[in-house]
């Protein structure tokens, strides 16, 4: 059943071992002065800075670099891009990297022509966006968080250790070329493909009813589970590569909670964990993974038919002669399987928290209410501590 | 695998129970003149005319009113409700009904402000459309065509016997409660359905490579099936409307084809025997489906593989000591099973057609280039002859 929502989702995407061809007519909708924003280089190595300088040279632009975004951009750093966004009157913003910076360059066009300070205004007090947008344009260079394709953005907070999110708007334009993705290390590559399977499953455990969202989550997900397989041996197979790219977009767009409740717990958990400790977004959600699930099946019968349905249509759970908590138990121990082949993160202890830790990333966990079990502060304890 | 591509879909659409009370708000953003159009008059007797037009004139709007757009829109039509907006000028073309509607006010909001006569300029010629565009939204009353989300436009010319289609523009906006589709004769539910499901097939049953596109149909297909038994006998039940519907958008959204091959040859024939006959196309796609699969599984080595994954992954065969081929067979049947269960039309016959028409049919059916086998004219009558 889809209850009452709005589906409205008009950036305009590029995809393909061509896209970024389409850059320069792009360009042509947008005033002279782009400010181009990067990370810590790797574009300026593999050749990708060169080719994207080369279209807003040729479109005639003048351009305004920014780069060292890092991978949790920080308030500090937004406010050093509002800065100079602001100097220099940019006419677009276009972020060349992965989430990281499309999140980064989100809140820099979202926040430069407010009068309020946007950690106060929108990343805690949660003030609504009614200030000048600057334009953005993506061109990713990593597979993982769906920043190309909506609103949000992720900022830190190092000051508060705080890591907390804000919709601002989606970009106007993003590029996605799949062989942009050939060299980014496999530490980050399988950190962007849990990223993507944790988005999805955060949207489909929940809600127990029958709802077209979840067939398209299970879609989303049969089809990440064999390409990130092969991608592990073939981190240049542009079939892999091109649908981990596209199943990240659409794990994040809207489209999988559309009409249904969702359950963003494990990101709740696993930016916390980030906020004290700095680790990879993607390792930090697997290693809380596996315990809070199991504490959802064991508290929730809803969650047990969930991850059952989960089991048989994505894991490929044969459910004969079993309980449907053996089934459900059955899919997660699979998923486990998929996440060690991986080599993700299974447990906080890898991603640098420790037991001193637990109480100070508890104050800096939201609750999320949407689940099948809501938590108490005292759980939250509890899946860490499982957790280590 | 993904090639080259571009998705941009920015039509709003409001969802749910509560979906109409969007639209107050949506007409702020249009002048004060509304073309309402509908077709034969359902909308008067189950209400939902009153409630539009309570909306618009709560929004303080003039409406200009254009009833009985038929099922199959004719070129006729279309001229005089250019004429019509013309003259009064209008702002937005609102249109109330199912897919036909919606089209219809697509090739009247393309067309109007145009020198040439729309079916020698668009339909005939494939020219492009440059000239102003009238804004227009969709309040649906059916499921199946797509045209809430969508750019195409099908024109029907009894003059010429043809039925041809263009792609103008995405509408605006739409609005899409499942409960309008409550009061839809079963007939025309159950077309509506097979046109989802064929929409989904048209695009899925080509290529040969492993492509996140192709698991999102399959997503789609598994819970339409589901869906569409349990509206059979309930058809008043909100969780089976509500996911038939938001099917209906994303079966032809654009989303189903990125980055890869289509072949909408079931179309095509089904189109060239509903310009001979005006049956209602679902059940023109229905009856002659059967025959051009079964011709592709005969002649294509990669359809076997096709319908054999279509088989195993929506159909639930297993694949256990059988032949490809009888695997995909046995899902074709199981698919051909369940049309029966739903009253479609399993051959041309029930259409409409006799021997006689299968050459003005066949001269009436573009080829399609796209598909797993190109059909000469031959084939065509010799699927159209195995539909009789």
């Amino acid at each position: 059943m889809l209850g009452n929502f709005t589906f409205h989702n008009p950036t305009k995407l590029f995809f393909g071992e061509d896209a970024l061809d389409n850059l320069g007519n792009e360009l042509r909708l947008y005033g002279p002065k782009v400010m181009l924003v990067y990370g810590g280089g790797s574009i300026k190595r593999n050749g990708i800075y060169d080719a994207v300088v080369a279209k807003l040279e040729k479109a005639g632009k003048k351009i305004v670099e920014l780069g060292g975004v890092m991978p949790n951009p920080t308030i500090d750093k937004v406010r050093e891009g509002m800065a100079l966004a602001k100097k220099e009157n940019v006419d677009l913003i276009l972020a060349v990297g992965g989430g990281s910076t499309c999140d980064y360059c989100k809140a820099v066009a979202g926040s430069t022509y407010c009068e309020a300070d946007p950690w106060d205004y929108y990343f805690n007090n949660w003030g609504k966006m009614t200030c000048r947008w600057i334009p953005v344009g993506c061109v990713l260079t990593m597979a993982g968080t769906g920043s190309e394709m909506d609103s949000c953005s992720v900022i830190s907070n190092h000051h508060e250790n705080r890591k907390k999110f804000y919709y601002f708007r989606n970009p106007d334009f993003s590029i996605l070329n799949p062989t942009y993705t050939y060299t980014v290390p496999m530490h980050h590559t399988v950190a962007g493909i849990y990223d993507i399977m944790s988005h999805i499953l955060e949207q489909y455990i929940s809600g127990n009813d029958d709802c077209t969202t979840d067939y398209i989550a299970e879609g989303l997900m049969r089809s990440l589970i064999v390409s990130s397989r092969k991608v592990l041996t073939a981190p240049t197979d542009y079939e892999a590569r091109s649908n981990i790219m596209w199943t990240a977009t659409w794990a994040l767009n809207g489209l999988i909670a559309c009409g249904k409740p969702t359950d963003w717990m494990v990101h709740m958990l696993g930016q916390a964990v980030a906020a004290y400790t700095d680790a990879t977004h993607g390792h930090t959600l697997a290693a809380v993974s596996g315990a809070y699930y199991r504490l959802l099946i064991e508290r929730s019968d809803d969650a047990v038919k969930k991850f059952s349905r989960l089991a048989q249509n994505v894991w490929n759970v044969v459910s004969d002669g079993k309980s449907e908590k053996e089934v459900a138990l059955e899919g997660l121990e699979l998923m486990e399987s998929w996440m060690r082949q991986l080599g993700l993160s299974m447990n906080i202890t890898d991603c640098g928290a420790n037991e001193s830790m637990l109480e100070g990333i508890a104050d800096a966990c939201p609750i999320n209410e949407g689940g099948y079990v809501v938590l108490t502060r005292d759980d939250v304890i509890e899946v860490l501590r499982r957790s280590l």
